[in-house]
């Protein structure tokens, strides 16, 4: 097996090289309308993860597309000899294309669109989110095949179809498969750059308790006339508890909520106080200016590693035109909490919960509908791997890449430590402008071109 | 012209004798389907107008069918030389009566039904609101006619025909005939009685304030994975404001809010106190047990002489099934305030916009719909005519009268008072249990029958 530093820039050269080939790959994929969402779509899905079967037999890879109650998983293995194997993540679904008006082409036509700035940009659904991301990983071991005629590490891939439907299929289907995803360390793509210059590791995705809330008063709606000032008022009620939730400075006052909450270390701190997130920059492009969460925490930490309770949707009472002098019967608050570090999503529903309770007044009552969670995910900051690829990225970009935390959830990055043992590296190109989700989703062709680079190195690196 | 003790007794026995037929009367009124909310009746509710002019006509009254830009509005005068002149107040028209199906009987077709207990009932659309009560004054005056030949005081009449869509047309109505309704006393039957046994005069109506608040933060809706925790939240800005309107003791916190706010005599309250209103008869029919209302008042008060400020809806955000981890970008809210003694609505929406602006994030800002309002109605408690209607309800029921404070609010009193000068003397018998607006609406003939004889004594008080 050659992995040495001579092989590896020979990978690269093959990469440039083979660019246009890469595209026309990724274009084929980028063709099939593969909407997991939507039950029109589901030939189109298992259509696409049967390209990518076929796409990685052809490069040597132990392929199949592993059935599920709902679309299949694919997964595909190499066998070279190398001293340690990884186990790629990402998904071949995508979102739908609603409202097909707003796109300037078709969404599952790819092209290669030249921007008003000179840049190239990949435009098509799926080119962000997530085609594009696992072709970056795939074109890397392909060139790593044509070059060394092996990979520096083995490699395991598994991508799912449903990753844009909730994923419902893939914690069973994790659990189920043990020794065949058994791996040193996960890679997931499909997460961003910091900005277009600079690379960026993601070493904490926040987990997510969610708890929809029902506050039951009076075993009817009344009469405000008759009954306003007297019969309490479940709108006042719900209120009162979503206000006391947060204190004057943006702390949250649930007794225990914070627990086992860990400090994010004084080096990443500095390094955050670095990157220039400021008001101005996160919070002018939407219309605010004041940073509503802990007064003494830098943005990025709020966004980032910090818990937060957030009310997603509240109701109840007459919402339709004019007045209606009514006292509601219930109201209702859809609640989330975004969790760091070792947070237990139970610990934080059963702390919630009774927060709540302590609140409903004596004659009332309040049912909890959902409390489901997933877990935060933290990446040691010095763990060895992370230094190899920040190094990877760093030869790759001329520039280190950023370590930050992901606002977001991926669940199943948490089902990989459990169930497999397995941290996550989470390395991703996508750009803030790339409209996933939207009309007119695009990838720049930088992203593409050294995202491969990219992985290329990372390989090789881990490997050593 | 005679107005004796003498000629009381012979119009009571003439009431006595004459029952049947004027329930004959009110049976063809009640027959006619006068529901102003729904144009498909406008006809109907033009013919039951006309069926009172005419009934007036019969009985000496110069009566007419008034046009408006809706529903027409019944006036009558009598002459026959009374020292003074009362205005009466009421409505023809009626609700809806979906849905049909809950109804045991035709809701044109009045019953005389006799219930388990073994009281009369008449059943019907329109029997306790409003055309039952308006009947019980009529046949009051047609005994008086029939027995003196002429009323005791001069009567005006005013029945209107939009109480149940808003009495839109009433108050220009009102403005616009100051001469024709000049009078030295409203008298007004829209109310109830105490309980069966005890007769009740309204004292006091609450006024009414409502808006419509509109939080608006971002300028889109947000991902609360992104941006949760540096972020406002409109739902958060909403729900503390609504949480601070009320302290601990249930008071309203607003600067200004009890501005002008009278407080009751300590006689009425007194009298109040012995009404026997507790937490468990009042609120425990709708299934609570704890008044949420100012913790150093009684529950009659709460509901009666105080003033609220109530949420009758509100939302925002996702409210959808399951969920969805968003930040809304707008939170609304419906409020309204019930008004007592001085209290000026204009005011009080002042001082609680002034209280909502105070908690408007900086980035944030806050749209008003609505802010309008009527103010309260209250009669002094000292007043002659108030004593004299007093004594002859006593002397009907065998039992005082209790003034009372109603919780709701009937704007049009109000413009009784500032456009044409008139104390209202509210004195109705419907009952609690009598399903107004609901299917199955009844009338008490007790209430029917004492009724007539109840107006057919105030009209005689009120002359002495």
């Amino acid at each position: 097996m050659a992995d040495t530093k001579a092989d590896l820039d020979r990978v690269l050269a093959t990469v440039d090289a083979d660019l246009d080939a890469s595209l026309e790959r990724l274009f084929a994929l980028l063709a099939i309308p593969s909407i997991s969402t939507d039950p029109a779509y589901k030939a189109e899905c298992r259509r696409a993860g049967q390209w990518l079967v076929e796409d990685l037999e052809g490069l040597g890879f132990t392929a199949k597309l592993n059935e599920t109650p709902g679309h299949p998983v694919v997964t595909a293995r190499s066998e070279g000899g190398a001293p340690r194997r990884v186990m790629f993540y990402g998904h071949y679904d995508v979102q739908p294309v609603d409202p097909l008006e707003l796109w300037n082409t078709p969404p599952f036509e790819a092209q290669l669109v030249t921007a008003e700035d000179g840049r190239k940009r990949i435009v098509a659904r799926g080119s962000a989110d997530d085609k594009g991301q696992i072709m970056t990983f795939i074109e890397a071991c392909r060139a790593w095949k044509k070059v060394a005629g092996a990979l520096p590490v083995e490699v395991t891939l598994m991508l799912e179809g449903e990753e844009e439907s909730g994923s419902l299929n893939l914690p069973p289907f994790v659990a189920a498969n043990r020794e065949a995803l058994a791996a040193d360390l996960a890679l997931v793509c499909d997460t961003g750059m910091w900005d277009r210059e600079t690379p960026a590791i993601t070493v904490s995705l926040r987990g997510l308790m969610h708890e929809e809330i029902v506050v039951h008063c009076a075993d009817r709606d009344l009469h405000s006339g008759y009954y306003g000032g007297a019969a309490q008022n479940p709108l006042h009620v719900i209120a009162k508890i979503i206000a006391d939730v947060h204190d004057a400075d943006g702390r949250v006052t649930i007794p225990g909520f914070y627990d086992n909450v860990r400090e994010t270390p004084d080096e990443v701190k500095q390094q955050w106080a670095g990157l220039g997130m400021t008001a101005e920059n996160f919070l002018g492009p939407i219309g605010l200016s004041v940073p509503s969460g802990e007064k003494d925490r830098m943005l990025i930490e709020l966004v980032s590693s910090r818990p937060t309770f957030e009310v997603n949707g509240m109701w109840g009472g007459y919402t339709g035109a004019g007045s209606k002098t009514v006292i509601p019967s219930i109201a209702t608050a859809k609640i989330s909490c975004r969790l760091v570090a070792d947070q237990d999503p139970l610990h934080v529903r059963d702390v919630v919960r009774a927060f709540i309770k302590a609140r409903i007044p004596a004659d009332c009552r309040v049912e909890f509908r959902g409390g489901e969670g997933s877990r935060a995910v933290a990446v040691s900051h010095d763990s060895p791997d992370l230094g190899k690829a920040a190094q990877a990225l760093a030869d790759e970009w001329g520039k280190a890449p950023f370590t930050i935390g992901a606002g977001g959830s991926i669940p199943i990055v948490g089902h990989f430590k459990k169930q497999l043992g397995q941290d996550s590296l989470l390395v991703g190109f996508s750009l803030d402008d790339d409209r996933i989700h939207s009309p007119n989703e695009k990838y720049d062709l930088t992203s593409f071109h050294k995202g491969i680079r990219s992985w290329a190195r990372i390989l090789h690196a881990l490997a050593n």
